[in-house]
């Protein structure tokens, strides 16, 4: 594993590897002594051209925690006003002998095009509405520790599809584990082609939610909905966002998530958010942290050629 | 002591536990070998509602000066914006498995608030017109340094009380420590009730800076004063600027003191704030850095059930 | 050396010094282990009250490689906006002991100013249109590295050299270690009294790079040109942009520099830039961090009072 820039290129045993590690990693995470070397002496650079307080902070806790030093570019401010292009900007970087780099950028396939040119390992922290593995590699952590297992699951993903880079990554990672996806949401908020995804299309929450065994809930984009038909708020929580009636319809045992930041009240009612035996939010962002630990642990084995952990 | 979210709660053995710590802190910072281990492998994170330069460059470098990984969240570009209340966000760094938070808030209270919700140790950085805990202790630190104790002084605050939580931690903390504290301002900027806080009030600079051990100018809270009268800040300098004249009704070896940032020529002549037998607004801010690193090694001590050196 | 404010005050000893210091930390860079200890314990605060994605960023990367507790102030956000002088902010830092200072600021003199204030040590990252030494010292290192020498070249420094600060450092650097230097220009940018820095001045591209060893492009400074003539982008790459047609003029083995971030199409041909055989650009910047490692490294020395490895 050079980069890891989508879930579309893990195999499953990959996969496996990665998150047997970052089991690992959230022991020591909980652990007083929080603090590891895999990264020691090593540079990582954060490159965040869309503004993200999670994601950021994950990456930054997880590279400092394994000792890396970490720096991330404000790219707001960046030389990309002086006129500069992508490319540029990135080469100036690699130039500069990181060791990983983890980005996140508006434009979908941005993240590939950059690594083409590098010679560090690149994360893709998503990529406009392509990817962003570390979430679905995070979310399957959470559904394993909680089920036990990642196949013969029914997970039911709920809310904006068309825009979500998260839905993206988790129907490819759960389809590859052998898991049973339903999208459910408004016409206007599913792709035209779901359909051909092997996965089945809902527009009804109450039939999508039927026997689920995990609910994965999706933020409204509305900064990526340009344009699209935006329902109202308070019409879209009346037939998209979850509540105790609706989830009554999920199997008795079915866990509530949401990458967040979440719209209480819109996408997820608040009591259902924080009632523990239910919903797994808070294990989502600890898990978070251990994935991207175990990923950039991996990529650094890699780079400094140390014997693979996986067989990539 | 599992929090330090105001001056309220400490006793007054505990700020002299937490000073004695921080004069072993100004040894180190002021050593060529700069660099402690009390915190190493620890989490810190700084969330910074409010912008701040002093308070938190000051809260940064005690961490790192002591081994912490620390990161600081931009949270004016954070998921706030994305509709996230201020829990989430604590509940989402929470989940990071942080062993310390440093909150600055606009909101009087919301510190205290936050820290109910968290498993890891919260400072207070600054809440609303509320507290700001450690202001107070590096002040005291400042004073029992140049006066040698901090009882039996005569303090007077002088400048906008009203908007001032550094005005009212003071006063916390140096009534706590049985000094005598004057408040000195124009009517509008001190709150009615403060006759009752066991204080003396004046409006006339001259009257309440007789004798007085202890001039502590504050900042003019301009970003507070919605709808309050503001008066110009040539007609506030010549009735509560101070100047030489002024100052000379305080006792002979008097300090000055100002929290800073500084408004010259509105709240303090320039020649006094640099006068070094006088001011000791550089001292003020060196301080600020041993306190803190003071504060974050007594409360990481506790985490950590160590023996504890506060009996809290 | 006690601070490094431009290149003006440096002897050529101390400049051949400091890059073969660099030189050293080219190789560490470049290896797998590339985390050293000469800044270790010691804090670094960077002040830029201008952005800067790749200054700032070397300056952080090479702080963090060799173990310094770095901070970057975001100086936009800071006191300044609270009515402060940089004076204050400079002394509010100083009280905290940083042991070095990384400064930009809009101001010509501005950050000499602020180092006779401070007791740690100064690095100019750059001061208005006056100088920026690090930038100069990277490109003295790339061209010594690539022509084996910094004697008898004959350097073509092209474009804006009336608001750039760099050409102005290289000017001095390159003229004290004896080379030849060229000035390339149209007059609205080239300042009147050229002729006499003991510099050949051209206003024609093809006659001015006639056999250069070195082709140093500069970055167009809109952002520095209030009421000047801004030739249009168009006119001004058609008369000197630099294009293979133009480099012909200059020595076969002419390497090409820009101090980036460049204006493709405006400054220089993409082609060129990207031109692994006569394009250094990548190199300047990989440079770029080991002189800012060297430049600190030599300064720790100093403050700590080791055996000076400069005589100065």
């Amino acid at each position: 594993m050079r980069h890891l820039l989508g879930i579309e290129t893990l195999r499953p045993d990959q996969i496996t590897v990665l998150l047997d590690l970052a089991d690992d990693y959230v022991r020591l995470n909980r652990s007083p002594a929080k603090h590891g070397q895999a990264l020691a002496g090593l540079t990582q650079i954060n490159m965040f051209f869309e503004a993200s307080t999670r994601t950021q902070a994950s990456f930054e806790i997880a590279g400092m925690r394994l000792g890396a030093d970490v720096m991330s570019m404000p790219m707001q401010a960046s030389s990309i006003k002086k006129g500069e292009t992508l490319i540029d900007t990135a080469l100036t970087l690699n130039a500069m002998h990181p060791d990983l780099l983890v980005v996140r950028h508006p434009h979908s396939g941005a993240v590939a095009l950059l690594a083409e040119k590098v010679n560090c390992a690149v994360i893709n922290a998503g990529d406009g509405r392509h990817e962003h593995p570390t979430q679905a590699l995070l979310d399957a952590l959470t559904i394993r520790r909680t089920k036990g297992r990642l196949h013969r699951l029914t997970v039911a993903i709920c809310g904006d599809i068309a825009h979500s880079r998260v839905a993206r990554s988790n129907i490819l990672l759960l389809g590859r584990m052998e898991s049973r996806i339903r999208l459910i949401g408004p016409p206007t908020l599913i792709p035209a082609g779901a359909a051909d995804w092997g996965v089945e299309v809902f527009h009804d929450m109450r039939a999508g939610l039927k026997n689920a065994d995990v609910v994965m809930m999706l933020r409204l984009q509305k900064e990526r909905m340009d344009g699209a038909f935006i329902p109202s708020a308070r019409e879209y929580y009346h037939r998209y966002g979850l509540d105790a009636e609706k989830l009554a319809h999920a199997a008795p045992d079915a866990i509530v998530m949401h990458p967040g930041p979440m719209n209480r009240g819109v996408e997820i009612d608040g009591t259902i958010a924080d009632d523990i035996n239910r919903s797994v939010i808070q294990e989502q962002v600890e898990m978070g942290v251990a994935v991207r630990m175990a990923a950039m642990d991996l990529l650094a084995r890699n780079l400094r050629g140390r014997p693979a952990v996986v067989s990539a």
